[in-house]
């Protein structure tokens, strides 16, 4: 372990799981902390999915939305990847001295409107202020209670071969947004941010198939950090097809100028879907009917060979193993 | 409202509440949002207390604790301050890009250790990474979900005229203790802070009481500000005996040299109870039985005249009205 925390160990990779492992896992062992986007709690909350996610993105405020509705997205998308409907949830600010209350209320606004959408009450909060300098402009904690669909247990262990792989839109659109507001590459492109609640389309992924093995949403590291973390969970080998991962077009093009790859790109509003092959058709059809699904595809399937890797298909027809998650490629993504 | 956040709005005094009510409560509002310190949930998750809490503290390492212990404490005495057993956290981090992984252990050790004692397993987390200078050192937000006692309802509304209050303890403690360690005042005092976690002292108050009508937890504001948030709550008056308010001789004296009340100092180890004046006595012997209550005591009674005010009789037999909480006295106290 390295003896200081460096930028790297927040980019929602291996060495972000390396330090939460040595440092909290180890010591808080129980048996509700998993791997999984939140902790499902036995009696007397049994069947409550429980989870939290700090928020400390920069610019605050990006096309397509604002660290208020990330905020409440990203805490909502994680119980809903566990099978449950969002129903409560809490938030917790940290605010450097002198910002503008106008700007405040714009994240609240954000953060009232998305909760609405999402069906999901804020029903605790807190507040403290930290010395100019001493914290960038506001952080935002939000936690959320959830309540399990009967008989849903997704989980990124139940991956199995000749499951379809599926993602519900194209990949990589927050991570190119908050490249492009940070404005240090000088490139302009109209990129908008994914971010999204993504309740309603994860419910009807479960309406339509009875047997979802796996539903996470792509955050910090991308599609293809999710990936890896199925794969070696599950003990299983992935096999991508290029052309079919949806990419929109300015992003493939900030991408091509700097030479990165949109499946590790950050999403904030995308669900990465495993069921079985003969499910896939009905469960892209019925993503896209949702207003955040309409580039749902099926991008690849699980195969019982190369456990742990993620093999892609490109798009000249040749073979190449998808690297392994990196360092940090952007600090503050989400 | 000021355009600005200052300093004073996290001070969790009059502009606190007045930045909260216009900023979020506003926005955020449901039957659920209160201004109890957790959310009682109903069904699914019926008797179910759920609040969370931002931990900023600095410097992070203190006589009597660190930012890790506090954060545990904090979150699960605000959920016994329902009435209800804290069962599960969840907890997220911010680290400032080269903190120090040692720091960050001794932090995580201090978390297992309390949340052990506490009976809380923590099982959920977040840790996020800023730049250098993005956040000072490392913050720390719980969540706490609890089951609450069977008829146990204390709430900041229901003192009535006839109860005593209690303190389960000597007030000031924390408050002074940060103070000190910041090394400002190049004042020299032993002064250790109370902080503590309170569910086994909670419990045992509604052991020997049926009828507990209010019970708090003494934080940024100290007992004073407890005091007169509940006075306006209830719509009560409040005659408070300075000669029975228990304080440490050491932060006595460093109270009277910055000439600061003790009241108004930070705890983070302290219940404010009020229960019928039949029952004081019992109260009091059993929090004398916790190793935080030794110092318990009876420190007034609630009145019907004056409503939301704060009466106190001075060691001199005078009476003076307690003044309403000012400012912000400490920054970054808990």
């Amino acid at each position: 372990m390295e003896e200081k925390v460096m930028l790297v160990h927040g980019g929602g990779g291996k060495q972000t799981s390396e330090l939460i492992h040595e440092v909290f896992a180890k010591r808080f062992r129980n048996l509700y902390l998993t791997e999984d986007d939140a902790a499902i709690l036995p009696p007397p909350a049994s069947n409550i999915a429980f989870t939290t996610d700090g928020f400390i993105v920069s610019p605050w405020k990006f096309p397509g939305g604002n660290i208020g509705k990330l905020s409440i997205c990203g805490t909502v998308n994680d119980i809903s990847c566990m099978g449950a409907r969002p129903k409560y949830l809490s938030c917790a600010f940290v605010i450097e001295e002198g910002f503008p209350v106008k700007s405040l209320e714009e994240i609240a606004d954000a953060m009232a409107l998305t909760a609405r959408e999402a069906g999901v009450s804020i029903v605790a909060g807190d507040t403290k202020v930290a010395g100019h300098g001493q914290v960038d402009g506001v952080f935002i904690t939000t936690t959320g209670i959830g309540e399990r669909l009967p008989g849903a247990h997704p989980s990124g262990k139940s991956a199995r071969p000749g499951d379809a792989v599926i993602v519900s839109g194209d990949v990589g659109r927050h991570g190119c947004t908050i490249l492009l507001a940070r404005g240090e590459y000088g490139i302009d492109a109209e990129v908008t941010s994914d971010c999204a609640p993504l309740w309603g389309m994860a419910s009807s992924v479960f309406d339509v198939c009875r047997d979802v093995h796996v539903l996470r949403d792509a955050t910090r590291g991308g599609v293809g950090t999710v990936l890896h973390e199925i794969a070696g969970q599950s003990g299983v080998g992935i096999r991508l097809d290029a052309s079919a991962v949806p990419v929109d077009p300015a992003v493939a093009g900030v991408c091509g100028m700097l030479g990165l790859e949109p499946l590790y790109l950050a999403c904030e509003g995308r669900l990465v879907i495993f069921v079985p092959k003969e499910d896939a058709e009905a469960v892209v059809a019925e993503l896209k009917k949702s207003p955040y699904g309409e580039n749902a595809a099926v991008i690849g399937e699980v195969t019982p060979d190369e456990p742990g890797r993620v093999v892609m298909t490109t798009e000249l027809g040749t073979q190449t193993v998808l690297p392994p998650p990196g360092g940090e490629l952007l600090p503050r993504i989400c």
